[in-house]
């Protein structure tokens, strides 16, 4: 049995909803369909779910919402004109929104979750129409009575143990199910939706809660890349990589999948397929426990701008205990993560997102370091840009660092700091945010460019 | 005005004092000397130190040190013999040695100390003896009557801040000044000696409390190597180098210099030069605050063994604001200092040195890790050795990194661990024990030996 997944922009017009039709009938394993809500149809297009958002907005300034209303019911209007649906989804869908709009508002970010889920929730219902219009066997399915429990977190919902057990009943359930994606019901039957790109994280949850063989993500690329196409033109595409690669790729800038969405589906081992809506035949990236090394020691080049770095010098630091913990305590008063520490023998770095921190912050934690660890020396370099390399296959390979660093000095990059060791599926380089696009093009090149002799 | 130090191979027979003599008084600037107890005359031999300490435990238990208490004696008498000195200074030293050996015993700690601290003391008498005999003006200084305090630790006693002013007048003074290394006096007037070598440190203190121009170390090689010359055969030898760099080699097996020893002469900035008292015309090696970039990015390369690794991995880290921070806190309950924590996405190692925690301590640590912090593995990584490649002008320099790793890479070394970035002067590579040598020394060949084409 597969879970199968369809983005916005895979459901954002009549015609989409054609090719999801036909991609989910051609093969009788693919039983539960996670749908989101209608994404854009042309660039300048707006999401339903920003619309929605907008509309949630409006209402609690005691604006009018009714414009912002009209543009939602509009675009499940029109796919449904498209395909020549009856009209009484619709009037269920405009019934629903009027009911939200009008539930209560004294806890804003509780009021907007209901609105943000009825982008999905509709669209299911939607979906079900559509599909039964053409004489499917499919129902929509909806996630309270089939107990998708969740924490009560606006906008960051976490799925309790118990919804596994529960929704491991739909298994009995006959035809095609059409679940819609983001969100849950809290315990005492509140809507809480997941973080942004939330409904990879439902086909992830019901892909684990069901047992299934395999979870399609259906998107709009064909699969994922070696590398950001904005810095290297039609790059390689990765056939096959493991969990581990993944999340190491997309914590620096690889967006094709939300990272904690995988999490579910990575407790269980179900591998996950990475798909094309508008190009189904091609065989997508297929994200596994374990995989056969075939091609070189690097699978993926992903890479990040906006770091910055706290460098902290004192003599014979090396011998204080507890040193590098009071450190981290200071970042921590300010709610601060970071991503690495490298170290020298006197002297330790920080390197942390830039985005948390504005001067005041920036000058408070520097004081306190100075002041309270007695540092003789603190420091800030802004603008920086990590570099992740990745891949299973540098575990055993010897000269991968050798390759990597050459690549990089040839290309006139400085090597601000290196990360290597803990992970064995990857290693870092910071190097200056003006020469992020350059390393990584000669990275590219050295890894993925067979050489011509 | 130079302070000058001589080691215990440099003072360990009459023979070794005439260089001693000659050597101080060819240089009119020569006028503070600091002696260290006597050394090893021949590799089996004991070192005067070592006696005392013997003579202490002897003591301590009850057990009658005479023999031992003969051995040191001897060792007084045999130089004075060897240099015809008057019977005098040997029958103070015996007086000085028997009222220790009486004094106190309810503080053990201070007692040994009390016994070591007098190879030194009773050593510059004879010095400052043997100097006279020779109608130089030479004075024996007493610590306790010059002023130099220190905190009230056995074994590890630091200087109060009111022994720099009180050490000052000693300028004032006419002759050559015999200074004992090694311990100072409490505010209550009892004896604490430095940590081990430690008449660096007094050297150390006197340079930056008289303001010295050079603080000479006289030892028994003719400069700091390029590399432990048990690893590479005659090694190149470094001229001079960085207060930094010369922290950063000591770190990792670089004995030439107690690194602590540094401090007081480095935060007053004055140059140290190793020299070597069996060839004081060789120019030894001069340790600055600066110094030009003559030589190629490395300068120096050193290596210890007996490190480990606490590899911890768990899902999703990067987002746990505090995670490291608990880390390392668990770590610091159980007094364990580590060196580096290079990390990844969702794991981070740390790497310590062995010889701190047995295996019970070790699985305390682990299952802490385990239960605390909701770990999902914890692995631990033994039989490590740490490589510090050094040099101020790899801060410049571009393809460093790529020469080392391609270097090792070429010795079939596979890199466990890197860690670069924070320190500018230096690289760090981890390696199994077992590749230890072969990095060492493929690394010399790159950075040290010219490319015959």
């Amino acid at each position: 049995m597969k879970v199968i997944k369809f983005g916005g922009s895979s459901l954002a017009s009549g015609k989409q909803l054609e090719k999801v039709l036909k991609i989910v009938t051609a093969d009788p394993e693919r039983k539960v369909v996670v749908v989101s809500a209608p994404g854009k149809r042309y660039a300048e297009d707006i999401k339903v779910t920003d619309l929605l958002i907008e509309c949630a907005e409006y209402s609690l300034q005691n604006q009018d919402p009714k414009e912002k209303l009209e543009s939602v019911l509009e675009r499940y209007a029109a796919i449904a004109e498209e395909l020549l649906l009856p009209d009484g989804v619709i009037r269920e869908i405009h019934d629903d929104l009027v009911t939200r709009i009008a539930s209560d508002k004294s806890k804003p970010d509780r009021f907007i979750d209901l609105l943000k889920a009825s982008g999905e929730d509709n669209n299911a219902k939607l979906v079900a129409a559509y599909f039964q219009s053409r004489g499917v066997e499919a129902h929509y399915v909806d996630p309270k009575e089939a107990g998708l429990l969740v924490s009560d977190e606006p906008g960051n919902a976490q799925a309790l143990p118990e919804a596994f057990e529960r929704l491991y009943s739909l298994n009995k359930r006959s035809g095609i199910l059409i679940f819609p994606g983001f969100f849950g019901y809290s315990e005492s039957g509140e809507v809480f939706t997941f973080s942004r790109s939330g409904s990879d994280i439902t086909g992830s949850i019901l892909a684990n809660a069901l047992k299934a063989d395999l979870y399609e993500n259906f998107t709009d690329v064909d699969a994922v890349y070696s590398v950001n196409p904005s810095i290297v033109k039609s790059p390689k595409e990765i056939k096959e990589l493991t969990y581990r690669e993944m999340r190491e790729l997309s914590y620096a800038g690889f967006t094709v999948l939300h990272d904690e969405a995988l999490v579910p589906a990575f407790r269980a081992g179900i591998p996950v397929n990475i798909k094309n809506t508008n190009n189904p035949s091609a065989p997508g990236t297929l994200i596994v426990n374990q995989r056969d090394n075939t091609n070189g020691p690097v699978i993926g080049i992903a890479s990040d701008k906006g770091f910055c770095s706290i460098y902290v010098s004192k003599y014979l630091m090396n011998r204080e205990i507890g040193f590098g913990r009071k450190l981290l305590g200071v970042l921590e008063d300010y709610g601060l993560s970071y991503e690495h520490t490298p170290s020298g023998i006197d002297d330790v770095s920080v390197i942390l997102r830039e985005n948390q921190l504005d001067e005041k912050v920036m000058d408070a934690v520097i004081n306190r370091i100075k002041n309270e660890l007695h540092a003789d020396e603190v420091k800030v370099a802004h603008s920086l840009a990590l570099i992740m390399v990745v891949g299973e296959g540098m575990r055993q390979n010897v000269g991968t660092m050798a390759r990597a660093s050459k690549a990089l000095a040839n290309a006139s990059v400085n090597i601000e700091m290196i990360n290597q060791g803990s992970s064995e599926v990857s290693m870092m380089f910071g190097v200056k945010e003006v020469d992020e696009k350059r390393a990584v093009q000669a990275l590219y090149e050295e890894f993925f460019v067979p050489v011509t002799v």
